[in-house]
């Protein structure tokens, strides 16, 4: 498919500059971004002759920037969407989310992935971090559904451990080959639902493959201090000590960690995935991000599960990430808007692993999506950036495409998505494991 | 007009049970709840015949429930949107907010209610308290949109004192009997900005009304500070040893209060409006929601205005407010989604004193909204008051009804709004005095 929209504003990431002008899409990625008036010699430039649109789409104003990169989640939990909430942490998770978890099995996954990609689809959201229980069916909901997926094996010692990690090995392979819009990432749970003799064959497959690592680190107080009194060092040093970290990777909600911690994450050049929707309600505490800022660590952000958040909106997760860093530093001043931004983009696009899609420019992957300047909550027009972090909402999504496919527009899905079908699984499922 | 809705989900917010069935419209009034079975006794029981009905209206599913209480705004503010954030508060407020609020008249701040008129309806609100600075304009602006507004004085030492005064007392006794849709409550903006001579005409004022009265509260930390400083004690305090809450009203914002502040609250029966977007953004601290609820205070929740915020959406205060008590407490079970949306209708009605638009019920005034729960965010319907607290969004909002007027619907604005036409306005106005 040859897209061209034009008359839109466009905030390529590059800068905070908004231009005027067109992007052009060849089939699955961008091939010209600029202000359409040097058509001729555009066309010419390229070696085009003129292009076939398949569609011309008139943007009428509103704005086109990069989708975002949800850069960790767990799409699968879709099931337990407020299912039980307003409980203390560990009540939540041994008595309501473990015990229906372990009767989940890979095709009620398949289908609950696809409900969560119709949200993020909703919300910008045109990449995903995700760590899940069957590899193989995310992979195909993905697929089917055009959404672009980073998976990370979980790993953890409640599984069988060999089987575990050959698991995560063949998918590694398989993954990062199958598809373009799959890859596969090492990953484990966390410190404290990992043996140590498991953690070192992590660090051994890491290094056999010369790949980073990624796991949930720091998430609670109790976590890292669990990991001082078994280990006398925290999550992040343990891990770097055992040689985890040797080919980068990064840490998932990363709220509770010290200057040794942050000292490793910039060494290693690790990301830090920000999750506060989660962290929020589940009471967890608030990052430091204007501490990873000064450091100059990657920060990201993801939503986390919806079991945990419950909704898959990165428009709530921006205003979070600032407000909450605000509150933390008591200084309105803190983490500014533009660098929000950025988190929600291109250093996502940088945590996962996808070069291709961090910024709008020709030779990118097109992933694109249109924000709804005409809303009453975009005007007046005084600071674009600043509108969509601190206004914006799922409702300003006009349209949102992935590897130059438009899946969703003006507020409905693609035809080839049977929505009824997948809100009746997500139901019927949950009905069944009661 | 006479609207029935049929197959529908119903949240009268009576209990937190879910109905199925109808609900009828007559004119400005709610006629029946009910599960639209007993038809023909209906129609008998109320001496009807039967009804002839403009509309009928297939929720599909959907649910109903009571509009949300925006119970602390500053509607002309949307002018501010985005115009300077990221600012230490002084900074902020003196050398970009004031100036700019220097130079606007009332015309200006008709144009700039209307903009924020259509935003509040995309979140499904249909009622708000607002503290503004010229509220015949504000008033003309709601009437013509078919906004419900209980507008509060913000009077200050600022303004000329005499004529802050007489322009307060003109109003209650105007805007109290001059439409259905608009009240007006005796406020003054905080201590801070007031001299001990107006407090105590404040006082008078309440006195001579037997009326309520309102102000911003607490709301920073060095607000009760300065306060303490000059009189020897809290604002709450100082407030009730002037006798201005003898009649009752309430606070806005009501971050930092100690034991005795909430032991008046609760003799005087006051009401506290959070505002957490507000007080996230502008980094002024976390309101003690729990220990409010705990003492049986009447909690509401407010936008504040869009200058600070920046947006009116309902659904993120939903979801501030209880995140950022769980965080406060550390604890994940405080406050629960149940109280929260207790907060966003029934409590705000009380708080502004609109006791015939708080559930929906046979008699009360045709305040309701329509929530799709056929998004993506809503599924599965494990818990749908969790969800609308934890998941819901702007985009769930399908139908805003105010007074019998569906004034919103599936994405479009009511036919005699101009829409083109106000945001014109906005970004015209800004122009004008940049």
């Amino acid at each position: 498919m040859n897209i061209r929209l034009y008359n839109a504003r466009i905030l390529t990431m590059k800068s905070s500059e908004i231009l005027t002008g067109e992007v052009w899409v060849q089939n699955e990625r961008i091939l010209y971004v600029g202000d359409g008036k040097d058509t001729d010699d555009v066309y010419q430039r390229l070696k085009l002759g003129s292009i076939l649109w398949d569609r011309e789409i008139d943007c009428e104003g509103n704005l086109l920037m990069p989708g975002f990169k949800d850069a960790h989640t767990h799409s699968g939990m879709t099931l337990l969407r407020s299912y039980a909430d307003d409980l203390p942490l560990q009540d939540w998770l041994t008595k309501q989310v473990f015990p229906i978890e372990a009767k989940m099995d890979g095709e009620m996954i398949y289908h609950l992935t696809k409900l969560a990609i119709l949200e993020y689809l909703t919300s910008g959201i045109t990449a995903v971090f995700d760590m899940y229980l069957t590899p193989d069916t995310v992979a195909k909901a993905c697929v089917e559904m055009g959404m672009r997926c980073v998976q990370v094996s979980g790993m953890s010692g409640q599984d069988d451990f060999a089987q575990s990690l050959e698991r995560t090995e063949r998918c590694y392979l398989q993954y990062n080959h199958d598809d373009p819009l799959l890859s596969y990432f090492i990953g484990f749970h966390a410190e404290y639902t990992c043996s140590r003799a498991l953690l070192e064959s992590v660090a051994a497959l890491a290094h056999k493959y010369k790949a980073p690592v990624y796991t949930h680190l720091a998430e609670t107080r109790s976590e890292v201090e669990g990991c001082r009194e078994r280990y006398g060092m925290s999550p992040a040093k343990l891990f770097d000590s055992l040689g985890i970290f040797d080919y980068g990777g990064g840490g998932y909600h990363c709220v509770w960690m010290d200057d040794e911690d942050m000292e490793i994450f910039q060494k290693r050049g690790l990301s830090a995935v920000t999750n506060p929707g989660s962290n929020t309600k589940l009471a967890s505490g608030i990052a430091p991000i204007s501490e990873y800022l000064k450091r100059g660590i990657n920060v990201a952000i993801g939503t986390d599960g919806p079991a945990s958040n419950n909704c898959l909106d990165m428009f709530r997760e921006m205003f979070l990430v600032t407000g909450l860093a605000k509150l933390r530093e008591m200084d309105a001043s803190a983490v500014d808007a533009w660098e929000v931004l950025k988190m929600a983009t291109v250093n996502g696009s940088k945590a996962m692993n996808l070069p291709d899609t961090d910024v709008l420019e020709a030779g990118k992957l097109a992933d694109i999506i249109m924000i709804d300047l005409r809303q009453p909550n975009m005007q007046p027009l005084n600071n674009i950036p600043k509108n969509l972090v601190y206004s914006g909402s799922k409702q300003n999504v006009k349209m949102t495409m992935i590897q130059g496919k438009i899946l969703y527009e003006n507020g409905r899905f693609a035809e080839a998505y049977d929505v009824d079908a997948i809100y009746g699984k997500a139901n019927e499922i949950i009905t069944s494991l009661r």
